[in-house]
């Protein structure tokens, strides 16, 4: 059996770099994006739009169950979205079974519950968060303001939110749902990775 | 400098369990009613009544700057309550300045915060917490229904939230306000501790 990591992160909490630092160090595999261009391979949707999915969230926030019996005919934006859900969690799936693997957001810890992955949940206060944020996009940083910059932090986080309870019928950063949930507020994520690296060696 | 954990827990989260075990592995100080035993041998109070005060927490709930405003004459529980914690606090400085440590509970995270002490908060889910409450109290388990035991669970951590909240002014349980959040539900608490040991070993 594989050993799985998921790590859902509130955006700009490091959650990502500590997947793939994590991965690094563990020798494993590590996916986020490349899940979505392995499900276009085989699919009829394509990876732009595959990524406009999932960074919208589905258009509807109609019940799961309640979506092929409220929208008939031709294929709804909500039916594409269900669909699009269902491969990419194929593909999801697919991979974990193939080797020890680390994966960040797409409701992994949701997806693969029956594997029991170990699920991280990243976050950091929000002077952190911007500290990233400016650090990350330094040539676009001097354009906006730190107002802004918080609006837009928590805009994503929401649709982040929004994505995962549709699709899970969860709360997004309950602790509850997660094995450990990790704050990485002033922490150097280089040094934290390594340090998290431990526990998961043979 | 000294290393300091300190441990946050839901009643029957397997968290005093985890510090303990947590400490032997690394051969650290392990605190949590020992802090009062240590304050009591210098103070007027009496072990008695600092368990009866760590217990139940504070008599009045007004803010603690009011408190000798408030409250004038011969001393009142609830100046007793603030003379106890700040003793208490003092205990738990001193003895975390002498060496390596863990403590349980008593808001040390918060006493504690300028040590920057490793912060960690300990919960299960609620079936895990029962389990865990009937497998120590095997001999008195059989007189209590498990919906009375929910309701225990319950209430002593409203107490300790109501306890942390009023000396922090900080919410008990707020990932925001911790390190690391360990979820323990359906987990071996001594496989946990040996994990989690090694992130703290020199």
């Amino acid at each position: 059996m594989t050993k799985i990591i998921t790590i859902g992160r509130e955006f700009s909490s490091g959650g990502r770099e500590l997947g793939r630092r994590l991965a690094e160090e563990l020798g494993w595999a590590y996916y986020d994006r490349e899940v979505l261009t392995e499900m276009a391979k085989d699919t009829e949707f394509s990876r732009e739009y595959l990524e406009t999915f999932n960074d919208n969230g589905p258009g509807h926030l109609y019940p799961i169950t309640f979506g092929h019996t409220l929208i008939s005919g031709s294929q709804s934006s909500f039916d594409k979205s269900i669909d699009v859900f269902s491969l990419q969690s194929k593909a999801i799936r697919a991979l974990a079974l193939k080797s020890n693997c680390i994966i960040i957001g797409r409701c992994a810890d949701y997806v693969l519950r029956d594997l029991n992955p170990t699920r991280l949940f990243v976050y950091a206060d929000m002077p952190s968060k911007v500290k990233r944020c400016i650090e990350r996009n330094e040539d676009k940083a001097a354009e906006i303001t730190e107002k802004k910059m918080i609006k837009e932090i928590k805009r994503i986080d929401k649709k982040r939110k929004k994505h995962y309870e549709f699709f899970t019928s969860r709360t997004w950063g309950d602790p509850h749902n997660y094995d450990f949930m990790i704050n990485t507020s002033g922490k150097d994520i280089k040094a934290l990775a390594k340090m998290l690296a431990v526990n998961f060696k043979d």
